[in-house]
């Protein structure tokens, strides 16, 4: 059983949340999928398939860590095993959102197979909570897109976990995950990253 | 005689993205034309020369699946034509939009002719009705542009017809037309084909 | 003596054009002039040096066609001459806006010395004034920018007499002046020849 | 002691400063900082790690002009000394703005060690305090980026000391500082400059 005033709490974060990136063009149309910890066994999650700058009340349900709906007959977003596997990895993520931009897909797409994005000397890496200089190199992987999703979340983990440092990963194609301890450092991460994937693939049409 | 309520309901829709659609860019000026089912016989359309971005009651008419005005003395959408062929081949196309951004006008004119666009390996694909999986094939034709509206719609008949899978084609230097069951649908349609003609774009100023 | 009611009305078309052509980003801090007729001898026109994202009705004075100011201690723009030229030309123009957005001062300077911007094929040509097909041709001259604009103005007129078919030009690295026959006209061809303008960049890149 | 009336209007200007900064994009996250003269001896300044786009009163502090706190137990922005040295040098400064956008960013990092940033026959130089033509020259020094600010506040006050005339200068990888008489003027070189980095790189795109 979870705390309903926790519930809705969580769930009022990821409604404003996804107003915001939205807003931002982060999210076009029913893409991206958002989530907040309830407790130890219980996070609010988005439902499939709902329009992300149109969120209300009835888009957000309840999933166990294993990813069955919790009092509810909804469906959650096919992609709820990416959002648990991080929650059960690291006890103090509080927010895991997928964010779907142009600039992320694209980005994702260039990217030779194999090779992660590398971000180094700019200031905005002090965003990500624990950096405190620009000195530090970000290494963004991208995995391969698949509608195979316990696969990838299987991936994802063997990668997050050797690499616990680290604040995010691409899909090819498809978009960026990215956590936090509160939805606000989750946010500000988006943000952060959006910033950098902007900055490189300006620079990448300059010097080309 | 067409049920005033439906006109109504549909004449609303069609307002509100034309507000949308101009917030976004989509239809500058006095670009686009829009349309939605209001029963088998009649559709909902925009007036000729109406700005899409401050849409009022007045700007929203009635004809019938000829074209000819219903009830009314303004002539409707100079394009009209290629709306009502889509409500006549496909009895569950509910509404159509045509948008004329930026990005579909440089696209456009940058594909050689004769050649259609081609997206494949994006996950918003899936954003189209009746698409499931990334590894899927979106084939936009390109028309060229006439002011000889009725031999355009017969072009395009003969392409969607044969192509009833595909949700949208292009009008060289002149933009995109895309359908679907509700408005909801079609405006999610071009959220998708806006996205995915920015991630060409993207990619065509980076590699080439 | 000028009607205060046609002043007013005037003054208030240009001071909500402010608003929209700053929120677009083609009026960047203290750039640009706008300009609307009051009658035969007398024009409403922006107060030199104000933020045109920002005007109040004090921003907004009189002069008649010769420049000089009418019923006030205020300086018009320092380009009042460019406004007056146009309307002493043609007596049915009503408004005349100078913006400077980034896209028509990249373009403006991109374009070698002495030559026009010529845009063809465009189905948004037809967004101008007495334009029916994209098969027609806008040709946009470049004049070379100067601090001498009693020369300038007497450029533009020497070739807008001689064109008086086509509705703007552009100053290089400084901006578009177009008119209309109304505000609202003229606000439109502002909204098509930055798409247009947009376009020609877009394509630039790419095929570079 | 500081008059705190006039701590409380510098205070609301820097919150109106941050949410038309962060509104356009050129203050992402928690990046950038801001101040304001209040007297001879102090400064309202941003703390430390607040999200520009949300400021509220408790989120901005007084400073003297040695960087200490005064009746506070906040800590100033890690970049307080940049702003101080200004402070301090030029007696007629009331404002100086961080801003951090994307253009600046790239911009910064494209151009080659050493070599600072000209900007010449741009209209839009007039946005500058002082500045009556497109025919003069602006030069903007890009420092490196380092975290050792104290070294960077001494050699940016050995350049602006050298050249009182320049309005700004760009971190590597980090962004602009620019000032002025009053927070109108600063906001107004902020604008003008943003709008210059999005020509020059608009035009590096097109003509590389």
């Amino acid at each position: 059983m979870f705390d309903v005033t926790r519930y809705a709490i969580a769930a009022q974060s990821i409604i404003d949340a996804g107003q915001f990136l939205y807003g931002q063009g982060w999210s076009p149309a029913t893409s991206s999928n958002y989530s907040a910890r309830i407790d130890d066994e219980h996070i609010a999650v988005t439902v499939s398939g709902r329009h992300k700058g149109k969120l209300v009340a009835g888009d957000v349900m309840v999933v166990d860590l294993a990813g069955n709906p919790i009092q509810s007959d909804a469906r959650s977003s096919a992609e709820t095993r990416l959002h648990t596997v991080l929650y059960q990895a690291f006890p103090d993520v509080g927010a895991v959102l997928h964010t779907h931009s142009v600039k992320a897909t694209v980005l994702s797409r260039l990217l030779p197979a194999g090779e992660p994005l590398t971000l180094q000397g700019y200031e905005l890496q002090k965003a990500f909570s624990g950096v405190d200089t620009h000195e530090s190199q970000l290494t963004v992987p991208v995995f391969d897109n698949t509608q195979d999703i316990p696969a990838l979340a299987d991936q994802t983990r063997d990668w997050f976990r050797q690499h616990p440092d680290q604040p995010g990963y691409l899909i090819r194609g498809h978009g960026l995950y990215t956590w936090g301890r509160t939805m606000s450092d989750c946010l500000r991460h988006v943000e952060a990253f959006e910033f950098l994937f902007e900055c490189e693939l300006e620079t990448m049409r300059v010097r080309r």
